[in-house]
């Protein structure tokens, strides 16, 4: 940005390009064709133009109103999942509903809804198992933005609409409701998993979007002694405001000295690990006390394997338990977590530190590769 | 043994060999001081004299029938727990108690009895937590020949007796019930850890007498297919005695892809590691679907880790869980054991192999240290 | 019958009406009406011609070989569920898939498959909740014989044939295949809601033919001792096939004392309810330890309320936890009850004690009411 | 009391009073003899002397800062476990260790301890198998002032005291801490026990103390809406100062129609019983929706059974279980929830709407039977 205008100057410049903006796409809206922002292979990114979406039988069609981006994107386009042509990116949605198909009962046009990151196939095998986010195959229910077309475009289709779509109650903005596809679904489950008991102690390592929700998870979940793993000073502040009884800078102290130490030396009931590294993995393991559990929350993206510390581990048998869970998606999830929303339970919206309209998202894109200007949650705006 | 006596001649001296050793332990029985089979340091074992052990109010002083020799013993004295100084073997008996403290109240002089192999402090935190083999810090209830002297000794001290000791029931044999203190605890525990749906599949990698034993209790759990991994041609034989429904010789396919082939292509619901290697618990996370978990049962003896295969665990997503445990152990634990031996429900004897005087167990422990003639367990007789 | 006819006669006699029937039914495949089984109104049954069921997008269309005729089938004609008029009875068959909707991928016209009793919505609340059988509201996931036509009819329809379908393996017949609908189902069922552990004590309350799978159930789950209450010496004979180690009859001892005297005084780990009446309810939760369950799998078809006796239940606190549940249906489920069939761990069709032609189905249903001639399920034959 | 008397006077009155009951406590305490406030008989309360208790080689001798009165007293009292001569009440209390025994570890004399009302035997079968509370029979972990003298005493004996006792930590005072002995522990158990799905919907039917704890405890594990029923109007407050959502006057409308509708006719998915009797129990289970859990915390003092209203309950198929449980005691649970006081998760206090002198017990007591003055909880004052 040009440093030079003044304030009052680019807040005029500001208004015109979103002017111009809401112009273009409502241009686009009168066609069938639609605006995307897409993964062109590995390493590029950028707006194309696809076909809308069809809606089949038991499909809805979905005009996003707000948007999150994930540092997972930023992976998939990194790699992670392999080459992608043209894939539109995103998972993180909520709007307003544009067609149904003739299978669909409980949701018409123009109900306004939030959709999970993870879609899944309920009558699967896996699903039918207690694991609707496998089904298909492993992270099978994962469709936006790896095995289809994600959610940053004009119109995104959600397959199974009457088991994937839930009603944003009256009182949660989208702003707020948009949380409860990913961020309050996985880090949520992640203190689920970790079964803690009540009054229980429990270190959560990485304060990025899911790790905080770890943490309010963790409150959520009864937890009487909550720690906090994290450097980055305004992470470290929301870490204390959605619950942290003690916030741990790994770059000044040892975190697994320091968690043994103000636990009495004998660990906490359960070690969450939201940041996804094999480093991280052994702390959380050398942090539980025996019979304490792992609970596994981020996404793994480097090395051939990550390491379990043999000792540490109780030569596999000191019944430190591992788990494992992909953010849990379905009607029933998505309205119980908006109904933790309306309810006042807990406000995921200090997390959005930046917004953008929706043709400004390769900028914030750029902007959530390095986490540039403290970012911790860019929302999208689709200015309807 | 010297092959060039007759078969009678070797029948005549070792009658004359068993006499003696008779006579000995006779003598000393009337004294304070006791023969134990030690681990001198470590690599080295060897017969020592020892002070009877006291009782204090809540324990009880055991005479031994019968024992057997694990292979933990083995690992012990190659150094796996660190050196002990003429530390007392063994943790597998069952025998008469000889003594009670004036706190015990369930038990009493002349009581045939199994202990457990892992003796819990039941009042501890751990215990409290649903942990008790964890009592006392890591593996903490694990205390016979690792923290005080084991079972290969003429009287064996138990701790908190009431809690830790089980009437063995009149129908079943000692040569029986003392497989109820580590292997069939030990593997029902995995094949109970595995969470096996009834009808499931499951995959038992190795089948020594642990891995046996989580074969039987994968059957005991309702499994529908039960797949064993295994070389060992007797080992093999007593797999499908036990109730493997396929065995697959790692030596001649590749056991993942083999279990793959046979599930369809999908992988089993659960996959034991009996083995205690971080390449064959590898194969555990690559043999089970999403959803399906990982029970460890093996004791992991070597390396710094132990490796969890990042893809194939669905970069930490896929819902494959990783369970552990050690030996449960106490009264309710061992009495249920002997009571499906009491009503038929499984023979644990085929596994017995080889049986040997307790003062010719220098020479048992030898052969186990290789396997050597086909060794599975060795039952030690302690002549009463 | 005519009991004055030779033996070879009504052989004779019975082939000519087996002949007449097949081509009754065949003439009448060629047609889109077919001959259904129906309870006409409260009290009243026979067969009545509809129309062919037509098959949605999601649905298939079977031609049923062999179905079973159930108790419940019986109390619905009573009025257990109200009135309803000319419904096609029946929930228990496996058959043939005549023909798929366009949107179902696993199955296809010949393929030979079971369909469970329960057919759940599996993209409904109760099902994204773990209760499939609940799904669209209590028992929502019953529909044979309830909210639709059942399975005694020429064609039966199958809601969301994917996930409610499962192929019989070859090594299966359509004779033994037809129990996991219901029996097994059922029975299994309550064995698994009773949470034995493995070595337990179980007591199963009536040996008909959901008790029988509830007796074979709780040996598939690893129950040390299994006690079975039954008066009926045909049953009694079936109960000790199935596992039972002690069978107690009601009519010559009070089943409650004898429970409490075979467990020294202390109770079972786990007593199921398969009768459906409060007062064996009540006998339930008298024969349980403190911790112990309750698991229900009885229709309770009569009374306003069923019965906790007060001081035995521990004034409310005494752990005594009461499960209940309806028929898991659904390819995972009934395909894992086939694989047990398939994989020899039980064999059900001792439980058939006579079969009958689909034309001579009334008989078969009037004999049903009284269980007649020790009849404990009747074999519906479709002739094809 | 004389209300003729000035403010000021009365203060004084009770000033003397205060010192005098004082004296008369530090001159008993010298000798070995101390005073008891016990149920005489049946209907009979009244303070007498008795020896002080002996403490065994693992008991500690508990000299009580504070105590709290509970209904059960009152239920007590009124023959709901029967007759008992000269028994001393009470089994809420906090106080400072007076003498240990010689096997005790954890605990010497001079430490501030709180005791859970419940006091485990940690070896017993029941405490092994997962249910401490029934040790040694049906609620057998319930020993003060039932099988043993209580806790309203000079010196209180407790039994297995590493097991038994907690140290409260320094920022919790004894008015807070003594609200996890069973307050806290009895209801937050409920909520636990209600298998609450993070987000979900709770009933709690009655607030008194244990009920709004039971709210508190809902809260705690994640409820997304809390339904309290309650008349009282300071229990009202109370109810929604801890969390409730919304309170059903059940005097002004039916709870379970007003239940139904504020959930859109769908029930809720956990209903806590916190009362005790069979009307509001029947009231539970119907306000459940299918799959959803009754807990009961409530005491059942009355009636031969307590009934299950059988269509609601889906004639025993749909799937609304029963959980149940008693005050879960020992060191770790007691230890967990004065984790909750110290790191300021809920104050207890606002519950203790009057305070009482050791020897003003009677009063307190009589006006605990008729819940005179609004009172919910009496705090008791030993005066030191």
């Amino acid at each position: 940005m040009n440093s030079k205008l003044t304030k009052s100057e680019k807040a005029t410049l500001r208004e015109r390009a979103e002017e111009a903006w809401r112009v273009e796409l409502e241009e686009s809206l009168t066609e069938d064709i639609m605006k995307t922002f897409v993964m062109k292979k590995v390493g590029e990114v950028g707006f194309v133009e696809k076909d809308r979406p069809e809606c089949g039988s038991l499909d809805a069609i979905l005009r996003p109103t707000k948007g999150l981006i994930c540092t997972s994107d930023v992976h998939t386009v990194h790699g992670a999942i392999g080459e992608r042509k043209n894939l539109t990116l995103g998972h993180e949605v909520v709007g307003v509903v544009e067609e149904v198909g003739e299978l669909v009962t409980k949701f018409k046009r123009g109900d306004r809804v939030a959709v999970g990151s993870i879609t899944p196939d309920w009558g699967s095998d896996a699903a039918q198992a207690g694991h609707p986010s496998q089904s298909g195959g492993a992270l099978g229910g994962w469709k936006f933005a790896n095995v289809k077309d994600g959610t940053f475009a004009e119109y995104v289709h959600v397959n199974e609409a009457d088991a994937n779509l839930a009603p944003i109650p009256d009182g949660v903005s989208d702003e707020a409701a948009v949380y409860v596809c990913d961020m309050m679904s996985t880090g949520f489950m992640a203190a689920e998993n970790a079964g803690i008991p009540i009054g229980g102690t429990v270190a959560v390592f990485a304060q990025g979007p899911v790790g905080l929700m770890c943490t309010a998870g963790a409150r959520l979940q009864g937890a009487g002694y909550v720690i906090a793993v994290e450097s980055v000073p305004k992470r470290q502040e929301l870490a204390r405001y959605y619950g942290a009884d003690e916030v741990v800078d790994f770059t000044k102290v040892d975190p697994v000295q320091r968690i043994l130490d103000v636990t009495g030396g004998e660990g906490v009931d359960a070690a969450i690990e939201a940041f996804g590294a094999s480093k991280v993995f052994k702390q959380c393991v050398m942090v539980i006390k025996p019979g304490g559990k792992v609970s596994n929350a981020g996404y793994h993206g480097e090395g051939e394997v990550i390491e379990i510390p043999r000792e540490e581990w109780g030569v596999g048998m000191a019944e430190k338990d591992i788990v494992t869970g992909l953010c849990p998606g379905g009607r029933l999830r998505i309205s119980r977590l908006l109904r933790l929303l309306e309810n006042g339970r807990l406000d995921p919206t200090p997390m959005t530190t930046h917004t953008f309209q929706f043709l400004e998202i390769e900028k914030a894109f750029r902007m959530m590769e390095n986490k540039e200007d403290g970012m911790i949650k860019p929302l999208i705006d689709f200015g309807r």
